[in-house]
């Protein structure tokens, strides 16, 4: 049995549910996509891969609970590895929030918390995670 | 439509609601307060700006909820941007969190999860995002 | 009377509740296990530090509601003091992560996010926050 899970559904009432989605990193095809911004990696390559961590969350939210049903995503994390003195954040992770609201219109719109950090798993050059509503029934 | 939203309200029953605040950076007077802790900002002034992020959460709970609706103040993340070995967060974070009592009371008291950073949005200060429980008739 | 508080209960319904933890830092017998992963502490150790997040987390939990009362462990949020250029914070947080299915059994499993940080309070060498849903009849 693994230690972790991709989501968590916590049942609030009223056919509702909270799921909270775990950390999402820069993943594609199978390939982890690793490096520093803006050194290592530009402003628009961080973006596209801030975008693979969306969809990524995406994808585990409709494994848990069908997109469908989601009523709203209600918070986003993201964090972006960060050379010093880097502050473009909130750019690259636009890659993330757009991709929400193209799929899933006004529900996709969220509160966010956008930061930096000088280490991610694997060296990756983005990570995602997420709490929605979704409906139940 | 923009992607990102300052709060969103999810309602939980009896008349309450999670209310889920947006990272709110170190803005006054629309003057980003810059600058690491602690050779470029001291322990003090970033104490200063703390209390201008919790000023910020406070503004987006009153426009969303109301300040009297709130019943308890969750969670508040802060993040102050920290040279390397640098370990003073806490009392950095004390700025915020201080506020929230003298403001709300019992209610402001909360779970804190104080963390360095060594890069943030626009290269702010300190970063507070809030999670809180507000009566919603 | 401080500012924060070691645990937060929301009421969800259906005799349940969500429970927030602040952020535990490494602190074993009233001492800080400090220093950055992997060039002044190994991995290996670090994973144990990790545990000791996670042990504190489980006595917040055990305090306010009672570990019997566990329904499940939602999320887990950790970071673990980085070198740069490392990557292997989730080796690291394993270390959280199996005690609470340890300890728990199928309710300790959760949903993670695993990060990087070059600074933390104390210079402590890993921190741990949770939210968890918990009985409350």
């Amino acid at each position: 049995m693994a230690s972790y899970l991709p989501t968590r559904l916590v049942p609030i009432g009223n056919d509702r549910a909270l799921l909270y989605v775990a950390g999402q990193v820069s993943v594609a095809d199978g390939k982890r996509l690793t490096g520093r911004c803006p050194d290592e990696v530009s402003v628009e390559e961080a973006q596209a891969r801030a975008r693979v961590c969306a969809l990524n969350v995406l994808a585990q939210i409709d494994s848990a609970a069908g997109l469908d049903n989601v009523e709203q995503i209600t918070q986003l994390i993201g964090f972006v590895l960060s050379a010093e003195g880097f502050g473009d954040q909130p750019k690259v992770l636009n890659g993330a929030s757009d991709l929400m609201v193209d799929v899933l219109g006004e529900a996709g719109r969220h509160t966010r918390i956008a930061l930096g950090a000088n280490a991610l798993p694997f060296s990756v050059t983005v990570e995602v995670a997420a709490v929605a509503v979704v409906r139940t029934h």
